[in-house]
């Protein structure tokens, strides 16, 4: 297993995007260098999941946010499948229906959290908030009270976005956040690929290109949210994302890992239910055929 | 592949579940036989689903019912993982909450129905509706007004549940129905194992044994529902369930045929996008680095 320290973000005060090499692999050449490793994990990931199914009191929360073509989709396909898709779910959080703004904003993703025993991956989330929200200010679409936007609301929202996952965390309930870090020349190559490649181009969108516009608006967003909600509890992840393999390989690693420091065990009968089970046992072995 | 015609039921009039071997293997003799093909199955669900859900129009409805023991949750653990989270949901419908019997019989699961472009997977449904709260006259538990409550009224509920089904299909939504057939002295063997063996301890409840006292009014209501709600458009598939192996094949083999007769194909792009994309490109190529 990789060393995750230089991608575990515990203290945000320092960090700064610039600081992470969106094309890093840890000095991995290449896929061929990892062969089985992701199948691996996939593989202890699955059997964690029977545990923590079988024990259902933990929820793992795995959260990934990116710039668009960052590859969340295929990073769940490649890291997901794989996991029995009873107790696993996914979420894809879109543009807000009117109904989902006329409520607070951790509305409509809390009511979407994954079920105790389950894991619940979350295909953006409650960041979009101080995301997309933050760098086309559309406050004014939410319903929020108009004197509550001051000076500092956005550092607030972000501060009950920590108090959130703590809450979420004292509660079973384990964020583990991912943000793919993907460079502005690889988007471009991405993009470039879904005009050119005939089979891809039914996952372009014209919207992509605009949103492109804003990326250095997004990248201090993303800095800022960054910074203000890692915490040892609740650490973000930097996943370099420009070499989908390396990402996949990254993802696999830490939620393995984060699976097994939960010391899972199927769960053990009391004494009562041992006794049930003597009766239970005697009462079928007793019955006429 | 398997023909599929000995355990698909299309007119229900005739149908007689003593007609239906519990330990059939249509001639297959072990697992052995059928080395690979369950996976092979899987590989063809598993791409038919992103083609699904590229297309985002039609969804599959999964139904799982079966006497305690028969298996559920191991044949969805077996053929359903493999496939994308990312499109695949489980719900696995429980006793009743006060709010959901304080709803029609359809409420709780329609709410469930997968989304367009997914795989839903129901573990239990609402057949239920007609099997245990028919068995155990648990309609009084249900607010449904008494007067109501005629001669008719499960015959009615039959039909309702045909209704609806019709309705499903004609908003692209797919229902496919497996009622796993597993015989009385096969389900105490599991329920033995489960309680001699340490490790499976855990997943024994006396409820079960109790419930197994109600053995032959279970199939009596299973045969009714299966009469009376088999239709061409909208068939039982009736899976022997005492060799695990062979569910699995069956129930892999109907899944795969079932997409691939819906001819799910990737979307192509209007010439409006295409010229989208042109722009597109000129913008990304034409940028300064």
């Amino acid at each position: 297993m990789l060393s995750l320290t230089k991608y575990r973000i515990e203290d945000g005060k320092n960090f700064r995007l610039a600081d992470h090499n969106p094309s890093d692999t840890a000095h991995l050449k290449n896929k061929k260098e990892i062969a089985g490793i992701v199948e691996e994990n996939i593989r202890i990931m699955a059997e964690e999941q029977d545990k923590l199914y079988a024990q259902n009191d933990y929820a793992l929360l795995i959260i990934v946010q990116a710039m668009d073509a960052a590859g969340k989709d295929s990073l769940i396909k490649h890291v997901m499948t794989g996991l029995n898709p009873r107790g696993t779910s996914v979420y894809s959080f879109k543009q807000p229906t009117t109904e989902e703004m006329d409520h607070d904003f951790l509305w409509r993703t809390h009511k979407s959290l994954p079920e105790r025993g389950c894991i619940g991956i979350f295909n953006r989330s409650y960041y979009e908030d101080v995301l997309i929200v933050r760098v086309h200010n559309l406050l004014n679409r939410h319903q929020i009270p108009h004197n509550l936007i001051d000076e500092n609301f956005w550092d607030n929202r972000l501060k009950q976005i920590c108090h959130y996952e703590r809450y979420l965390i004292q509660n079973g309930i384990l964020p583990v956040k991912f943000f793919l870090h993907l460079s502005k020349e690889e988007q471009k190559e991405r993009f470039l690929k879904r005009i050119n490649d005939p089979t891809k181009n039914w996952k372009f969108s014209f919207g992509d290109i605009e949103e492109r516009r804003f990326w250095d608006d997004y990248q201090k967003a993303y800095e800022l949210a960054i910074q203000h909600t890692s915490t040892p509890q609740s650490p973000w992840y930097i996943i370099p994302a420009d070499k989908k393999w390396f990402a996949r390989l990254l993802v696999s690693d830490i939620i393995a890992q984060k699976l097994q420091s939960l010391h899972l065990e199927y769960p053990t009968v009391s004494d009562e239910q041992k006794q049930q089970m003597e009766t239970a046992k005697k009462i079928l072995l007793d019955e006429t055929k």
